[in-house]
């Protein structure tokens, strides 16, 4: 059984995923609205098992009342995932820091503006 | 083909490969060293398909020479993985706040220290 941790990134790992979580970070949806971009790519089964990853990875919730399914985020779902990608950002700064260092010492040795002439 | 993006989150999608990681974040280290901890449980051809992911993702690089190949974390790999996280950050310290205020409430119904026996 895969784990909680290698569940939320195997469902962060899809464009289409992706996009059903920026769809719903702008508010709650019901199934039909969600899917209907999805349509002309993709089968309504296929969006329907999009979503149901990204529901049994706990990254929205679903709602059913008597008219219809609603999806929501479920932001407590993405928690684990970015504090385990957090550990790692003194990696990727250190590595802009570099660059940054590499910058300054090309642009010293730019002449001063206005100096072409020189 | 699958995105940058997906490839990162499919890479991380699995806890040896987080763990070589997280072996890296301690500094370089040749493929045998890297190798050894896993190799109980697995294969070693096993162990090089799961190096093989994090390289084709970006997440590590290696290096040849004479003696032995070396592997290293390469930070920037994370980079857009962990920004792409960042804008959902407001979805999870939404819900802490809420179950704050919660817990606000819920300790101002309980009596003062010290006043169980009143």
């Amino acid at each position: 059984m895969q784990d909680q941790l290698s569940r939320t990134f195997s469902a962060l790992a899809d464009p289409t995923r992706r996009a059903m979580l920026a769809r719903l970070s702008n508010g709650e949806a019901n199934v039909s609205d969600l899917a209907q971009p999805f349509l002309g790519a993709m089968s309504l089964p296929a969006v329907t098992k999009h979503l149901q990853v990204l529901e049994k990875a706990g990254l929205i919730t679903k709602t059913r009342n008597a008219q219809w399914r609603s999806c929501k985020l479920n932001g407590d779902g993405l928690k684990d995932a970015a504090n385990w990608m957090e550990q790692y950002r003194v990696f990727w700064e250190e590595s802009f820091d570099r660059l940054d260092a590499y910058l300054k010492t090309v642009t010293a040795k730019q002449p001063p503006e206005g100096d072409e002439s020189v």
